[in-house]
């Protein structure tokens, strides 16, 4: 939704924040991760989490969730200011994902973003490559999730 | 489910198929990846994508949920012979998470998994760490999904 020109290196973007109710750890287990300490609060309590944990590939998936309501923002204002807005492309992929802490029923989840780095791409004219630092902690400030993306975006047209 | 001493390295192991259906696609993308090509199969071909396209949250998301059901036919299977269980540890977390090609509405996705090393945890007396390569492929063999990871497993008490 921005410009590669747009991105702001070094600057922590808070995305947005989300509570795990038990509900929802609950649906997204059954459809995805039907493990017993995901499903049920006393097999969660009796495993190494401590209490019904959420899933990680939950935890990542509220990452997109969020991420994309905040690009649409994004878009929103820049449409408003009469400003040219662009669909970003598509993930290269992901490093070095991980779930230091677990994330129990009730927990609100905080994720920020931080581009660390860019260039153009000489493979693809008009496109430009973005690396950044994903991480989400929880109310207590404990870090949950941890990654470092990438994503194409498109290079303002001059 | 299975104990460090039972895994297997460098044996590649079928975990399952799922086919990526118009529905299910759009309801992973409602819930948590609401992107125009997720959601609108007009959309998806007028994308990159070339078609309506699943979450690569949601492609990574179905890998969870076949080795959780194939980590039960292992447990019922060594049940049914009498040999103990051992629930799997956490994940500490996946390196080089790949999605090399869109997967499209009516694409059926087969994963596989191949431990690669192996060692018991010095730190945690009766833990080792298992490290593999997940990879998924569509009906053309075409890899859709690659990833490395790690997970904690008990070791067989002797």
């Amino acid at each position: 939704m921005i410009f590669l020109e747009d991105t702001r290196i070094g600057v922590r973007q808070a995305l947005g924040s989300y509570t795990f109710t038990a509900d929802a750890i609950k649906a997204f287990a059954r459809a995805y991760d039907p493990q017993a300490f995901h499903l049920d609060e006393g097999a969660g309590e009796r495993s190494l989490f401590g209490g019904l944990a959420a899933s990680g590939w939950h935890t990542a998936s509220v990452y997109m969730k969020l991420l994309v309501a905040y690009l649409e923002t994004l878009a929103s204002e820049a449409k408003a200011c009469g400003e040219e807005v662009a669909a970003s492309g598509p993930s290269p992929g992901f490093k070095n994902l991980k779930w230091p802490r677990p994330v129990l029923a009730g927990d609100t989840i905080s994720y920020f973003y931080e581009a660390t780095s860019m260039r153009p791409l000489a493979s693809r004219p008009g496109w430009g490559i973005v690396f950044g630092t994903t991480t989400a902690v929880n109310q207590r400030d404990e870090l949950v999730l941890f990654f470092e993306n990438s994503v194409f975006l498109r290079r303002r047209s001059l």
